[in-house]
């Protein structure tokens, strides 16, 4: 029977200096928990979970309902999926399918057009079980771009190819296409995946382009650059879409999707498509006590730099999470990013171990963190909304929920952070 | 003045098991040397130096001259750049275009050909100073695509784009190509980048897949895969070649460039495009004492998962930089490894620090690390030979080296380390 007894408080802090002091850690607690819950029972397995999110990025309230549901919509495939036998990694490409299906998200159908008014998706998947990894970068014509990523994946754990060639992780543009078409992958032409949305949203950006480079006309050049300020991949937009999954068996994976930033060059491959920046998958083994997934979405230029991806899931790995989470990014990612910031010129603020990069970088996350029977599941963003739906394969319908920050707090300077916890029993004798 | 002093002895070690007792290492003493160095004098600036190598594989005796020409005329280049006032990274661009212009390297001109007999290249290039990062992937019909990579680096560092629009970082295949034509880098017909050496081994390799796939017909395809031990990208082939770089500042740069695999698959990108695999610069900082700059090579797929550059450079960063790589690689490379390794049940063997996949990963690396006017470099390879040259700003010819693993050893299970140090007086005032 899978039990699902207890999805702890949400709890939601938000700061706007690094300065102030740490807020309490739903980790502690939850830890503190998953401690005295592992002493008394061992359970062979676990229910199974997924947890998705439709992007950072602001979500209207007029398109609430449609970015709920689509969050909904993706949750119940992974877990009629998870019900019927079928891995994490599975699963997890089944939401991400869903996902990419929105014509609301940025990512498979209805993504951002590039410069050429084409359309070109990043995904990557990722097997906590064997830790293989498939990417497909800026990728046309193909529908779904996180059935080639996983598809790549699978290809990968069948062995060498003939001759003793190594199969490829990470395939792009025209050869990924290619690739994924021999492999049964239907193609999809590219004006079949623009929306009336994405079209009309093309269509502004370029005329803000058009006035923006001929009002800075006699310029310098590079003073020109800097000025400019207006972000097109700013609010309005979203990025990257993601899913994690925990199977009957206590496997974990994670993937993303993304239709990259509006308006950039052909060609052009984020944070998406990069092993250990866009998402993170590992099961518990001997030298991890703890499985975790984890999956994130923002610019990609500055998200490949941090593999925040990652990052997180080593953090999470020690007994204490909050302490580690702390001393983890303290020591390495903080450190790191802090140096970028400092070369950069720009400031930086953190908040619960986690950075993040104020007027420059802003980004969400997902993650789930499993000890035994106790699973952990949490969210942050720093972008003005971050919409997320969950749901356990007990539950009859997922729970989905829009955090926003607050009126008056600045993305990219204030951070929110909401998680559960919750008890899945063992299934697998 | 620039003063090249000493160039210490070369190490080399030589081990079959990952049980027996560490070597000593030449990094221990030059530490030490270091330590009493900075006490007694500290001068504003140092002498440029380059090293680079000619790519991870076999280097046949009779082309043997070849190899080192073209390692003497990198380092010559990247000399006269630092003599001119050039910065590190564009010293070490100009390096790596005369290592993708050599007909024998698998970089650039004369790279290896993909399953459709065409050339694709991935290269890529880090600036120690703004820590920036340019690459490119699956890139067709540029004579040499380290110069996309360094001008995507250069054009970044401009900040933005017209209308708020993020720079990209990384670029692939068809738009990749337009973007550096639109750069003014001049494009070059595919089959003008081919020589009589990379067709007529392409037209072998066909043959051998051809055999190979008929030979395995009728047997099931899961068992024919694992089956295939015959590997088209083992020895006789080599694979991405590399520069790191100190130019008269103190600056530190690497870059890598590479054909990648024999008989890839068209739009597959391998390490060398990837961010913190194929290569990693970094200058002293208040975070980092060292300056450190690695380039690395060896197969994509599994180079990835290590982020090999990343974490050599990482290791290097401590005041006891053997005891610090030791740690390093234990505390998170190697453990990470073992992990992959007992996963896909390949043996794993360990030598100072550094983890090598059995029959499975060869490759080879160059690292320089600098702590005020004392220059450490050293080279590594699991592969057969490799092939570095190297010179400081005051010498008159770079000097060149075939490292060879002994008879008898198997590539992939032994390792060689060989390394030297040097003072480089100050220059900048």
């Amino acid at each position: 029977m899978i039990g699902l007894t207890n999805y702890a408080g949400v709890m939601e802090s938000l700061m706007n200096s690094a300065e102030e002091k740490q807020p309490s850690s739903p980790l502690t607690n939850s830890w503190a928990k998953k401690q005295e819950s592992s002493k008394s029972q061992k359970p062979n397995g676990v229910g199974g979970f997924v947890l998705v999110h439709a992007g950072a990025g602001y979500h209207s309230e007029s398109k609430a309902k449609e970015y709920k549901h689509v969050c909904k919509r993706a949750c119940q495939r992974a877990v009629d999926q998870l019900k019927a036998g079928a891995l994490a990694v599975e699963a997890v490409a089944a939401a991400l399918v869903e996902l990419e299906d929105s014509p609301f998200t940025n990512a498979g159908m209805g993504s951002n057009l590039n410069l050429s008014g084409e359309i070109e998706c990043d995904a990557s998947i990722m097997d906590g079980k064997s830790l293989h990894f498939g990417a497909v970068g800026a990728l046309s014509g193909i529908r779904n771009p996180v059935m080639v990523a996983n598809r790549l994946l699978s290809e990968a754990q069948k062995g060498k190819l003939s001759a003793g060639r190594i199969p490829p992780c990470f395939l792009v543009g025209r050869g990924a296409h290619d690739w994924a078409v021999s492999h049964g992958i239907p193609p999809c032409p590219s004006d079949k995946m623009a929306t009336k949305f994405s079209l009309s949203a093309y269509k502004r950006n370029k005329r803000k382009m058009e006035l923006a480079e001929k009002m800075d006309t006699g310029h310098n050049q590079t003073k020109k650059r800097r000025q400019s300020s207006e972000n097109e991949n700013g609010s309005g937009c979203l990025d990257t879409v993601g899913a994690v999954v925990v199977d009957l068996e206590g496997n974990v994976a994670a993937a993303v999707s993304s239709g990259g930033l509006a308006m950039k060059h052909p060609g052009r491959v984020g944070q998406a498509a990069h092993y250990g920046c866009g998402c993170w998958a590992e099961n518990a083994c001997n030298m991890n006590s703890y499985s975790t997934a984890v999956s994130t979405s923002g610019c990609g230029e500055h998200l490949i730099r941090t593999m925040l991806a990652r990052e997180c899931s080593a953090a999470m790995q020690s007994e204490d999470a909050h302490q580690a989470l702390l001393e983890a990014m303290q020591n390495k990612f903080i450190s790191e990013i802090t140096h970028f910031c400092l070369l950069w010129e720009i400031k930086p603020f953190v908040l619960y171990g986690f950075l993040f990069l104020s007027n420059l970088c802003s980004g969400c996350f997902i993650v789930l963190n499993l000890c035994m029977d106790i699973l952990e599941f949490l969210w942050s963003h720093t972008t003005e909304s971050m919409c997320v739906g969950y749901m356990s394969a007990q539950d009859s319908k997922a729970k989905t929920h829009i955090s926003r920050l607050p009126p008056g707090t600045v993305p990219g300077q204030s951070l929110a952070i909401e998680g559960g916890v919750c008890r899945l029993m063992g299934v697998v004798e």
